[in-house]
């Protein structure tokens, strides 16, 4: 152990700090799995968010990078390590707190969302963001991102949720923004830009979250379609009347890919399938299924089943949720998270179609069709350098599909390490420039998380 | 005219720049009315982004403030001429399209919010956000404020349904931040951060605004309370069952000066009336009204009326929005806009009735009650300096009570030159450092509007 980590274990209690090699091995890759992982030099189990202010002050005083960490299950490599840096792990933070008059939780960053949503649900209350990884992800993580899921199509993404935070800067300074408050417009809205930075900007302790009343059951329409189009017709279609609480689509492959892994009867001739909820309270729900239904039919849908059975439709919900480990037993999954206005979406799916039958990659999607963000999963053989060099392509045309049809590199995963190559294609040279001076004012010395996008 | 004007009248096409004194006249103030405000030397009436890019182009090489002004109804002083500053005004700037597919509209920032209204209306589509002022108050100034409104207790605020902006920075240069998809997470939060600038960072030309279905009849409930504690406690249980489209709060005095106004029938004795409004879909509305009869009657209320009759409702309503005008004819008012946690708001209007009696000024107050937010207005005579004086007392302490109480200066109006004072005491130093670095960053020769809170 070499003096500037010597210092660092000395300022900060027993056990918090590690540069133990087994242990640096679980803080070395995110979910990416990617080969380019480094090693840290050390790790930070941060318990308190003072232990977080010394390691960020230490980090200052030498020059040393951070890279902070949640849950570690980042899709675009933004917590994976960086050879020479630090990882700060967030996940012994882990308090909950309902403050039911206020109506907000208060939650230190490594808890894991659906632990909110449990304390929340406790009383009566709800926390609406569900990445699918909602059961493994922290909030800490999820802030990061500005995580999405399946039902901001209607109760928006966690941005919409942060109403409070305190942040540590790259020099160790604590700030609180916001607080229990719904509304504050007080100064600039730097909240919101701290939501999403992908821990570039600063390390987040503590938030205050929203929370709004429990969610109505919902009821569950699933159609077929003979094609993709015919599919994304419907989700505009439904757009313009029904507030859906969930649009969700597979496509023919994403569908083989689950029913070969658990047989649920689905039709693996079908060209599409949509999974549509509604969570319109009481004798309403009636209403907005029989919209969905004649918008699906109107579109062209082979088959359309309705049911009020919260059990069954979650039956569909699991299918589409089970799509990432059933793709994970066909190879190596290298995912996707481009987004395009909706009425791109078929577009979309058929240029991706085209890119995996030209690198002769197998790209099965499922989309949060309502919102347009789409997840192409490229699946392939990790062993194999050619097949990873197509996967790799195929990956970043996919990005430029998205690009060219007014879209983005991504809805909800965020640019991380992966995408950042593609960033500036997106958003061009003037809006990198102004994503680089604000990182600037922020993070003069680019100690915190390095080597991500900015 | 000097040599400086004269540049960019010559840059210009004819008309859009005026130096005549009367023409100017019109720009000097806003709706804040206040007596500090400036003439500026030269008012640039932007028929098109280049006429904008042209101006701070200029701007920026000879050091000119400008102040961007859209309707000019801002209620802190936000779009106030500063002497020896241009005012940019994008009141010609008023093209609205509705992309029906993509359920946006793209908006020119001098379109009023209700033109914004209106166009998605006959597509059967709807833009939520409501400030009071909705009528006469641009989109660009609703996006400079991040401005809320009545349903935002529901359906949130401008931020939420801003996809896309065309910006201006000072130095000219054009950006494009987002777009038409509904979630894009690629890069820093750019677009968030300049909703709710304040015209300090950039100025819009163009805006993509998310649509929503057109909104379901409302129901409405008003019910009168013995005392504000009564009616805020009513506020905090039915937020715990029902989502709410409209929760309004009229204190004692703004229930008589209404009266006094326009004489509706209201109990001048009431401690104060809530208006509560829920708008969901069909038959489940009369359960959801059901719960909030229940709400305040379990909170104390003395009388409760129910009407699904939208008519009937909508005179209640008006009630709340003819408040400000009935103000006027008692003095002059100085709007107030602090906010607090949902909880707080029971000792928040106590002590601001007893900075009133304290200074002897009447502070009617009405609350957009579900969100927190409310709006003490000073009522003084503007020609008397002790009362002139003893008003901006009063403005002073409620804000600073709302401070103590965990919350806001300002929920949606900004804090705009009239409460730059009290910005630091609220956030402290360290997110003031921060606010003035991000500015820094953005506008490093401090072109964009100022004298303003940063």
């Amino acid at each position: 152990m070499d003096d500037v980590v010597e210092e660092l274990v000395a300022a900060l209690p027993e056990g918090v700090v590690t540069t133990d090699a087994a242990a640096l091995e679980k803080y070395r890759h995110d979910w990416t799995h990617d080969a380019g992982a480094g090693t840290p030099r050390a790790a930070v189990r941060a318990e308190t968010a003072e232990h977080v202010q010394e390691t960020l002050r230490w980090a200052t005083r030498h020059g040393v990078g951070v890279v902070p960490r949640g849950a570690g299950t980042s899709l675009s490599g933004g917590s994976m390590a960086v050879d020479g840096c630090v990882t700060l792990s967030l996940e012994r933070m882990t308090a909950v707190e309902i403050d039911t008059a206020a109506r907000v939780a208060v939650v230190e960053p490594g808890a894991l969302n659906v632990d909110v949503k449990k304390a929340a649900a406790a009383e009566g209350l709800w926390y609406p963001p569900d990445p699918s990884s909602f059961e493994i992800s922290s909030i800490g993580g999820n802030i990061a991102t500005n995580a999405g899921g399946l039902c901001c199509v209607k109760y928006g993404v966690t941005a919409d949720y942060v109403l409070g935070m305190d942040v540590v800067l790259a020099d160790g300074t604590l700030v609180t923004l916001g607080g229990k408050r719904v509304k504050d417009v007080a100064g600039l809205s730097l909240l919101k830009l701290f939501v999403g930075s992908e821990g570039t900007l600063g390390v987040v302790t503590r938030a205050v979250l929203r929370l709004v009343p429990a969610q109505q059951p919902a009821s569950t329409v699933v159609a077929l379609f003979p094609t993709v189009a015919a599919a994304a017709a419907a989700v505009v279609e439904l757009g313009r009347t029904v507030r859906a609480s969930m649009v969700e689509l597979m496509d023919q492959a994403s569908i083989n890919a689950v029913e070969d892994f658990r047989p649920m009867g689905l039709d693996r001739d079908a060209g599409a399938l949509l999974i549509v909820q509604t969570d319109a309270p009481g004798a309403a729900r009636e209403d907005e299924v029989a919209a969905v239904v004649a918008a699906c039919e109107l579109a062209g849908a082979e088959d359309v089943v309705a049911t009020d059975d919260p059990e069954e439709g979650e039956m569909f919900v699991r299918a589409r949720r089970v799509h990432f480990t059933a793709l994970e037993q066909r190879g190596a999954v290298l995912p996707e998270d481009v987004g395009v206005p909706v009425p791109q979406l078929p577009e979309l799916l058929a240029r991706v179609e085209a890119i995996g039958r030209r690198h002769g990659v197998e790209i099965p999607v499922v989309a949060h069709a309502g919102d347009g963000n789409t997840h192409p999963a490229i699946v392939h053989d990790a062993a194999d350098a050619d097949s990873e060099r197509r996967a790799r392509l195929a990956f970043d045309e996919i990005m430029h599909a998205a690009i060219a049809l007014g879209g983005t590199i991504t809805g909800e995963h965020g640019v991380g390490r992966l995408k950042k190559e593609c960033l500036e294609d997106q958003v061009g040279a003037d809006v990198m420039d102004l994503n680089r001076r604000v990182k600037q004012a922020l993070d003069p010395d680019g100690i915190l998380n390095p080597g991500s996008f900015v």
